[in-house]
């Protein structure tokens, strides 16, 4: 049997407390390859995670995607599998984060309440559901327990559902916001080229484009161009350009754009023309 | 056969070091599962370490245990192996980093300085024994090497120890200090809530409790509540909780507790009923 | 059959895109043991990069070797592949990263140019060749297509060269240069021991020694003594010594020296006995 896989996403940091479920996941499949998606995921940063997530769920080989960003924790949210259409599991809370990766696997094919004590830890805790249901729960799926049998059956329909900033389309102007902020800087859109090729008409490597920023203490302006890709111009000069999961983004040729603007997520943004 | 586990902790950060080990750890155990408990210990600080082992081990498969925070690396601290209770070996330096997770792992049942240089690299340094001597020796205990083997017995009670801070009862009021601060900020104290209802009698769920960390610049004063989980207070609140591995700990609900107070480990504290 | 080791090196940060890159290696080589050298490379550092690649390929199995850090991604920069006289593959950029670790496993027995699709994912975009060509084509060598299915092979000697600082020899003095600065503050400086002895003659430990560093806004003066290991000195004062991959390298015992001090790498230097 090929070994299953079994992809990790949390805000938990890098020490500790991952590693604590990486140890319950292998005491339940040994033989799993654990690929940590990633454990610096902004705190409490439901949507960061889903973005993440949704980002490399297409990537990963089909199994099971265990995501813990989760400050409802011991409260009455409630804690959930899906499974999508591609075949894989999502395991985690219901507050959003794993939807936008279902959406892209294929859609919700089934969800299930985590209810099944037997594919818990004995003990659970209020503040730690990573290592007490979530992994172990995880671990069960991918060594081929049925979903059917973690708890009862629920409506797709009736999850917390999480969207991504959406672009308007006006004649001359895309108006979106900032989806995500990543590791080099660089500010990712909500919004696709055809998004932005709608309003301004179709676009050339360096035609010239203005970017302004509002809700901030105050608004901010940049010029720059639309591009292929980063060398098309100095570095430390910026470019926007189709990021590699096919939205538009704002980069420093070899620079963090984010930190030299001041920009973080949820940041409304208009795109004109220059 | 099941294929071996090693866990690995270390305070060498995240890059180069700790992949070397892991290399030197595969040479030798090719199919072993390596699981990184953690590489951003507090650099130096022996007990951060000892605290996030034995916070990890409950909840790893049997199997060998390499930790590696060693400030008196070439010294003439000794390199030793444990084998414990139920079964697991730990490696590292004897200056208690191994102790704690010895003690949670049925005790130690044997001990065993490295100096059977069968089981080290050909060339051992004066300042990495992590890649050296630890990973190998690790690696060898995890393909069944009998731990008689690496060298001679040494008494436990011969050993480093280690001890976490241990709280004081008094009559309305438990005095004890922080064990370690976490990556959300947590602060976690020595002590169980057991110690602190022997302190303050039974608690509810909202009782009101005050906290005085001393031995810093200023007294620190923080008014809270008792609470079951974060979600009990608004976002932005403290809250005084049992911490999944069953210690007293002090949070702020999707916030960073150490951070807004300036309480670091080792700081002592006060907790009285308010 | 063994399990294939992969490892992997980039700058890309820990969450995401270097998962995303496991992952598509997995989807291929499911079997493969990935062995993450690090992912918090200083952002477009090609010669850190090709530090911490040199340091840790001769302690890895004899595998792949994936390293992206590419600030020329999507320009006409070229993608190779390049097999070692150990027997190892190196994948990654054309621009000087993978030369010393090549250097260090034997030397280039054969480099290719990545041209054939087939190894590649269907679509390639213009900013993200670790996943799109060189994680894939890593995975495809790890299960055992030959390097010379992947492309034209091209000389060793026109691929782009890097070299780390050397040193000069001069009566009484040895001038180099900051190689890097690695998690502990420790900074590895451009030679070897046999170097230094050369220019100040024989050096026991205790040897009181002089640095200059040049090139900053003002020069920067250390006295310090040569040591076998970091227990030589008290904690806080700085040592200098033969590091484990046998550089010499200026620390702090349990300090930082490189943020004491102001240091990075490049930084200029004069040691001289004191």
């Amino acid at each position: 049997m090929e070994r299953p896989v079994i992809s990790f996403l949390t805000d938990f940091g890098p020490d500790g407390p991952a590693a604590i479920c990486r140890g319950v996941m292998l005491g339940i499949a040994r033989d799993a390859q654990i690929v940590d998606i990633g454990h610096h995921v902004r705190k409490y940063a439901i949507r960061d995670g889903a973005f993440l997530l949704w980002c490399s769920v297409p990537y990963l080989p089909i199994g099971v995607h265990v995501a813990v960003v989760d400050p409802g924790v011991g409260t009455d949210r409630r804690p959930i599998a899906i499974r999508t259409g591609r075949g894989d599991h999502l395991v985690g809370p219901d507050n959003g984060l794993l939807i936008p990766a279902a959406r892209r696997l294929g859609g919700i094919a089934a969800a299930h309440l985590l209810e099944n004590r037997d594919y818990m830890l004995a003990a659970t805790s209020s503040t730690f559901h990573g290592r007490d249901i979530f992994a172990p729960v995880g671990a069960h799926l991918a060594i081929g327990r049925p979903i059917e049998s973690l708890g009862p059956a629920v409506d797709a329909a009736a999850l917390v559902d999480l969207r991504f900033p959406e672009p308007t389309v006006r004649s001359g102007e895309l108006e979106t916001a900032v989806l995500f902020v990543d590791d080099f800087g660089n500010v990712r859109l909500g919004g696709e080229p055809a998004d932005l090729t709608a309003a301004l008409g179709d676009l050339r490597p360096g035609a010239r484009i203005e970017l302004e920023f509002d809700g901030g203490p105050s608004a901010v302006r940049e010029a720059t161009t639309w591009q292929r890709t980063f060398g098309g111009v100095a570095p430390g000069e910026s470019l926007l350009y189709e990021d590699s999961f096919g939205l538009v983004s704002l980069a420093d040729n070899q620079g963090n754009a984010a930190e030299r603007l001041g920009l973080a997520a949820d940041r409304p943004v208009r795109i004109r023309a220059a």
